[in-house]
């Protein structure tokens, strides 16, 4: 029979499942955000709300020295769908009889939340006055715009002049069991609309017009084949996607005036953005088209390959789980992109991501205890000083 | 004053102004075939109606013997668009203070329907026993779907094995001054499209993908720097135009499954249909290409380099305007694609086609009188023996 009450569960699923019965589709917290407030302060930490837009943000901190751990995560939620594609309701938590954890949020990402919370409550009552400084950086805008959200507040911390020294996003990181794989690090994104300008005519004159599908080909095959860098020891290659083209009125006897290409880089730290629009408009200028290009930087690559959260987070999960995790810096973006700019080291640690943004979201109920020690067993490895033996 | 009252005009005019009334858009008649069936009748034409689908058509024949020269020419018109548009109704013909025939088929073609029917009616008053036969084809289909107009009619004649030798299809030929240009035929049509298969994937896992636009840019350059022909005396080299690109679905993180291109060849008759469609499939195989191609032949191109027809049509133009026109086959398709099957020789002669199919279509109302005496002087050419000087 399904457990619906958390009254049975571990303080960790017991949080888990408030925060799930909160139906906080992005950009609404429906009042997540406080019940981690109310957690954080009996705790003495210190709280600033720091709403930017239609957003909520929290940034909370605990401690007056040493080096600073922000503990990272979204308590939005993106949409159900239509619920009756769900087994279960997706804002009806629940552990069903195989004990997985059922319902929206659960991998992405309250289950981490609630796994980041109860690992500080442990690790500040077993050591109170912790070395360093404990902070939780929490919005309700990771799976939308992300825009007001771990945006505005890193742009807020940085005219501060905030110290950040490691940063753990709670984002699903783990693919075939928990804590297989760290993230420690994220490709770059840059995309581009691309408008090449012809002249439209009728195809039976067109010496009178000028196609731009047939000027552009040449320049969009050697941007594909282009090798924008050969990756690293951390990144793959840089890719190139054309992942939309439109041209034409819908009339087969036009040829037509324009011809637009929306275009997608992943790239590496081999490469910066800027070079990648210098050579992209240098090759297009090359085959004389004629165009228009605007570009979003929707994230710049970031690579924590080495150092102190590196080692504390492998360490966690090797002590907790027995087994060595993998580092990865495959797959899309995170907020991590944004952290890191302070110059934080940055990783991504959590549940498995093989349900999130699906129906039937879930995970293994047990892992969210094993990812609370794994968090707790980080805070120790980070901020308990290792004692020599007497 | 503009004149919009019939009463002071020539027949040709008056007649005009009685078709360009009936806002015959197509495939709606709304009784100008009736009005052309009842002067050609009171001529002893025998009179088919050869309705097909919603189309009405009419095949009208005078003589018993000899060549057969058909008039050909469509009673339904282009849509206005919104009359605020036009300076004046365009269903309310008038004659403006230049001396512009104004309103929607002046030029397109009632005008030239007008002309026709005059002509025949004064060479008959003047030749009642004629030589050869004279037909009119009529349709109201030629600006829509081309179907069940002038298609139907000539697969019909061909089950009966009509014998058509000549015909002047009424098509607006003139471009700078009436009777400058006498097209002796047009390019083929051929459509396709053409359906490249990817496989959709994220563009942040870009090896689980294919993408068809990266795969499809070689091919499509390649078939656009084809040389197809030479083209030859009376025809452009063949041209091969993409007139409609489109991929993705809208989402700049997704790579598309499939590319759909719309082509389009206008071609000469120095290569077939068939031809055309083998090479580029060979093209696209050889580029190993995963695709779907259908094909639609909207018309095979027709030639009327030299012959009797030809040398009446010069000879009426240069005998009424003084000026010697230009054989020309450039420009889009008309019905005389589809005439052409049957073997006979067909040229286009008609107004000039400045104006055709736009807002304030019009044309110099003068220029009816003189066209219908080049179409008289036309039958003359063909129809009536020299006389030997005695």
């Amino acid at each position: 029979m399904p457990i619906t009450e958390p009254d049975a569960l571990s303080p960790t699923l017991q949080l888990a499942f408030d925060l799930m019965r909160r139906p906080s589709v992005t950009p609404d917290d429906e009042g997540c955000q406080a019940l981690l407030i109310e957690r954080l302060e009996a705790l003495g930490f210190h709280i600033e709300r720091l709403p930017f837009g239609e957003v909520e943000n929290v940034w909370a901190t605990r401690g007056h020295h040493g080096p600073v751990l922000a503990l990272a995560g979204h308590t939005d939620v993106v949409p159900s769908g239509p619920e009756s594609g769900w087994e279960y309701p997706p804002f009806e938590p629940r552990i069903d009889d195989d004990g997985m954890l059922c319902g929206r949020g659960a991998s992405d990402m309250k289950g981490s939340l609630a796994a980041m919370v109860t690992a500080v409550e442990r690790f500040v009552a077993a050591h109170p006055d912790h070395d360093g400084r404990i902070a939780f950086l929490i919005t309700a805008d990771e799976e939308g715009p992300a825009v007001d959200g771990t945006r505005a507040v890193v742009e807020h911390l940085r005219e501060r002049h905030e110290r950040l020294d490691y940063c753990i996003v709670g984002e699903p990181s783990s693919t075939a069991r928990l804590g297989d794989v760290i993230k420690n690090g994220r490709r770059g994104s840059l995309g581009g609309v691309l408008r090449v300008k012809g002249i439209q005519g009728h195809v039976a004159y067109p010496h009178l017009a000028r196609n731009p599908v047939h000027q552009a080909m040449p320049a969009l095959d050697a941007l594909a084949r282009e090798r924008w860098d050969n990756g690293n020891d951390f990144f793959p290659a840089t890719s190139f996607q054309i992942s939309n083209l439109r041209a034409g009125t819908g009339a087969t006897n036009v040829i037509p005036g324009e011809l637009e290409v929306v275009l997608n880089f992943r790239f590496s730290t081999e490469v910066t953005h800027d070079e990648l629009k210098a050579r992209t408009e240098a090759l297009l200028d090359a085959h004389g088209l004629t165009y228009e290009l605007d570009w979003t930087l929707n994230g710049a690559p970031f690579l924590t390959a080495e150092g102190a959260l590196v080692d504390a987070t492998v360490k966690g999960v090797e002590a907790v789980t027995g087994e060595r995790p993998t580092l990865s810096t495959s797959g899309g973006t995170s907020d991590g992109r944004f952290i890191a700019t302070l110059g934080a080291q940055v990783v991504e640690l959590g549940p498995l991501n093989e349900t999130i943004h699906k129906v039937n979201e879930r995970i293994r109920a047990d892992d969210l205890d094993t990812l609370s020690r794994i968090y707790e067993t980080t805070l120790e490895a980070l901020f308990v000083p290792v004692q020599e033996p007497a």
